[in-house]
């Protein structure tokens, strides 16, 4: 099944949600205006549809393995992972300094879809890269800013992320991968990480791990815990590659889903001890973590959108092809593409909606994130920051879930096709199912959205977004339309069901903690539903606009159905989500443990 | 990991909501009292928590696969087939004429379940056989019914119901199969069909096939269409075992779940004709095979509740198992199980509620069934049928794509353990998956909601039912419990908002099929939610009365929290989801088919 990227409702939102014009204005950013943007998603369109997409099913039905401690790749991962890194992708959004491109998130953010759409499993080794690089950029040395970011900036390299153990999932504090100081300054790492995507493979001459573990002697709990780089092999001073490393991968798991992605376990020091050094200072390693955790928050986010538009893009293709049934309207005296019944339309509706949703909600979060990070003046940078701090929960855990019920529905629209495995369906279904969980399950992103970005400040950024959202309400109102008038109805309740879940969170965390934790995802549900909600409703605005200046109606037209969907099907669900929230914690709390 | 039948849980509903007393009053059942209930029931469990549920895992595992046409299961199928069948529970609810049991619906839909919870792909054998025995006691002529029923019914052999063919999958009308009558009586069958569930395999000695097909010159579409008996080896007058019939498996699907059960694709008649029998008269085919796809959409359901129930067992075992993170209330000062966390409890909440409620839904069904079959009185007879027929839907319909969220929520709970395979947790995710698909997919038993059930006689039936919940709102009421009004207020609030929605498909199923049918799935889950709520919130009021009584506390204090909670998280989707049918049908039907 192939994959065309949706490089024009990429644009729709880049030009108008995010205001990349805007976001051109920022010191660092002058060529990163909307010709750039345009430029850069059809070269990566072009990449991802011809070279990385055609190895999606490839990679489910030859998935890694390992043998002897040597991973190897599905066919055709390699040269793929080639030209992506020859392509200057893995530089996209880093820095010029170490070979970077220096492009806002705004357009990287974009890219990123594309290539999770291509391939869910390719894809996340990039990403762990990426997220490797931030750590290094924010706290490593300069000597490890020199030795490693060149390397992994141009993909020559990779990079992981090491945090579980078998007894530290969600619970970094449970970590006892221990670190010995040695005399030259380095350290020795012993210990068993697991679960590590692309821990080992052979796609890069050398994986840069960046490794939690306590230095001997560190206090208990989250604040013994340092950050450490420790690389498969060793470096030489002149950047040649020296000595295997004292971290081996002893085993690959065995996956629901992302099959062709190897997760694995790794045994650090088993031999003598691996060799890592300090990344910043000791015992702050999970701040700098968070740093990188948040770049990778935000990137699985991008990757629910990804493949909800992949599966979307499936079943549209089905549901054109599979002719079944008469239409019940009787406008067709044969059977007809199943894309005539109402009921495949509405589930086709569904994923649309949700999907653009989600993706417009990403866009304006990653143009945020370059004002908060680009951005002359202190305060907007401060607001930028805290409405994107905001967002990256919302972007994270609601387009994952919502990417679970758009995916089921992917495989539905196939009927019995849908369960049998060849025709690819079930494959996004499965592969999905990773997304709610890792890099923070669902429950750990709304325990952020609650404790860090909501509880702490009583709600203030909460509810000024909100006051945003109002203005929108009031431009819909203004507008006048139908379609505006139906969406400013379910915006208003949404909003006004936000606000009293915004309220009822502020006011218990401290003082009924299971009280406001036992309507934390639906919390975040809400607020992810109202925050793409809204954006479709920008979006409606704009594309009534542009409609009546003649441009491009159909694809104007289509947005304003999809906001207008979005509104009176996933929108409408929020009210009945803040009484879950609000009146709903006695049923989650009362039942004794040893009832379940 | 093991299974604990719901024994208590099942007796509750039979007892008090299914009132096992008054289908004890039915001819026939004098000795179907609840104490017969409850010896089946035990015995029931014996066999699928000792036999039939360790080989869940393994059927995973080691799927049937098929070589040179022969199918070979799952290594312990085939014994554990044999003592399901000694034991007599494949005829459980058929006639004693034909050496069942003859127990009613109330009692055998539990046993259902079980076996569902033990084994959803070994179950499937036994529940097609089940649509073949109900297809020949329907129409088939004496000769068929005495050469086929006691060999069913004792389970010596199974049955199969054929009705896909790569072209016709819910749309029957496109059967192409072909039926040549013979000189003798006999017919021959040439044509191929898809996606027959034990269409071949190893545990039983001969395979009766239930084929629709089209007599030579029959009309085109549904109303050409008749009913055959294929065996796949032929009867000799004596009983005894003929010449191999000519149906040959070709090959069996690859599928996301249910790998233990052997979906074959069968080639009639390639080497000059699979002979057959007509059942029935010509030409009504359809009609015979409705009564079988009827039973077997009950059991369909059944089996979304099954598996729920085993993805909750499951999730539960690892919440208290599990050592993860302190308690956010600070009741513990080092790491607690996760079922202490608030979230896990509400997925753990949300998990059982579905699980409890769609099963009491069932349960009263079942007794609706027994009435409409065995009371003496017509009219009596005729209203419990009504019921039956428009709770079918909602079994099938709701509760299977209820069980799509609760094998998710069952992963969920697991983390990352959860999307490794060998946990276990993620075969109820895909085994589930088929639910919504088979027998009808969810848009299929909307359609019947909504054309069949609900618009052909004005709502009448709906508002009926809606009547008795008012009634339930009423004595929830008198009882003035926190609880009590608590769920009255979502009961009420979804009891509104399933009258406005029928009347919405009442008036517009004609007028406006698009729109109504636009909102056909969201009028069955709202419609599904009622139901399961209102027969939970029966049980809240029985679970009072009988705590208060002193009557086992623990269970019944549970079964208060559950119907609260599955009020004010699960209920209290409804009025969200009748705006979406009332006002929703533009946002389905605005898009134009070029534009997706």
């Amino acid at each position: 099944m192939s994959y065309t990227a949706p490089v024009k409702d990429m644009l729709f939102n880049i030009e108008h949600l995010a205001r990349i014009d805007q976001v051109a204005q920022l010191p660092g950013f002058e060529d990163a205006g909307l010709e750039t943007a345009q430029a850069v998603l059809e070269e990566c369109a072009k990449l991802n549809e011809g070279v990385v997409a055609p190895l999606n099913r490839e990679g489910d039905l030859k998935p890694s393995f390992v043998k002897d401690g040597v991973v190897t790749t599905t066919p055709g991962f390699k040269d793929a992972y080639r030209q992506y890194a020859e392509g200057g992708w893995q530089g996209l959004q880093h820095p010029t300094d170490f070979g970077g491109q220096g492009l806002p998130k705004t357009i990287g953010s974009a890219c990123g879809e594309m290539l999770n759409s291509a391939n869910l499993s390719f894809a996340l080794c990039p990403l762990l890269t990426d997220g490797a690089i931030e750590a290094l950029l924010t706290a490593g040395s300069d000597a490890q800013k020199d030795t490693y970011l060149p390397k992994l900036i141009s993909g020559e390299w990779t990079g992981t992320m090491n945090l579980t153990e078998p007894q530290a999932g969600s619970d970094l504090a449970a970590v006892r991968t221990r670190a010995e100081p040695q005399p030259d300054g380095t350290y020795k790492i012993f210990g068993t990480k697991i679960y590590i995507t692309y821990g080992e493979h052979d796609m890069a001459d050398n994986i840069v791990h960046l490794v939690l573990a306590r230095v001997v002697g560190a206090p208990e709990g989250v604040k013994g815990i340092s950050l450490f780089v420790v690389p498969k092999f060793l470096v030489n001073a002149d950047g040649s590659l020296g000595a295997r490393n004292d971290v081996h991968c002893v085993s690959i798991e065995h996956k629901l889903g992302i099959k062709a992605s190897p997760t694995a376990v790794l045994q650090y020091g088993d031999h003598g001890g691996a060799i890592g050094t300090l990344v910043g200072q000791e015992n702050r390693g999970l701040e700098y973590m968070f740093i990188m955790m948040n770049a990778a928050r935000y990137a699985v986010g991008v990757q629910g959108i990804a493949i909800s538009e992949r599966a979307y893009q499936q079943a549209v293709q089905y549901a054109r092809d599979r002719v079944q049934s008469r239409p019940v309207d009787g406008s067709l005296n044969t059977a007809a593409p199943i894309i005539h019944h109402p009921d495949v339309k509405r589930m086709l509706m569904t994923m649309r909606a949700a999907t653009e949703g989600c993706r417009a909600m990403a866009s304006v979060a990653a143009a945020a994130y370059d004002a908060a990070h680009h951005h002359p003046d202190a305060e907007v940078r401060k607001q930028n920051q805290a409405f994107y701090e905001f967002l990256v929960p919302l972007v994270k855990g609601y387009s994952t879930e919502m990417s679970l019920e758009v995916t089921s529905l992917g495989v539905q629209v196939h009927g019995g096709m849908g369960f049998i495995e060849e025709t690819g369906a079930a494959q996004h279904y499965r592969d999905a199912k990773i997304l709610t969980i890792y890099e923070g399950t669902t429950a750990i992103q709304a325990n952020d959205l609650v404790g860090r970005k909501t509880a702490r400040d009583g709600g203030t950024v909460a509810k000024a977004i909100a006051g945003q959202v109002r203005t929108t309400e009031a431009e819909l109102a203004r507008s006048g339309s139908d379609n505006a008038r139906a969406v400013a109805k379910r915006l208003t309740a949404a909003r006004e069901a936000f606000e009293q879940a915004v309220d009822f969170i502020a006011a218990n965390t401290k003082a009924n903690p299971n009280a406001a934790f036992a309507g934390s995802v639906p919390y975040l549900m809400l607020a992810g539903n109202l925050m793409a909600g809204w954006q479709l409703a920008r979006a409606l605005l704009v594309a009534e606009d542009l409609s009546a200046k003649g441009q491009d109606k159909a694809f104007m037209q289509a947005k304003i159905t999809t906001a207008r969907f979005y509104a009176d099907h996933i929108l409408s669900r929020a009210p009945g989500v803040a009484a879950s929230i609000v009146e709903g914690a006695e049923g989650v709390t009362a039942m004794a443990l040893e009832a379940f």
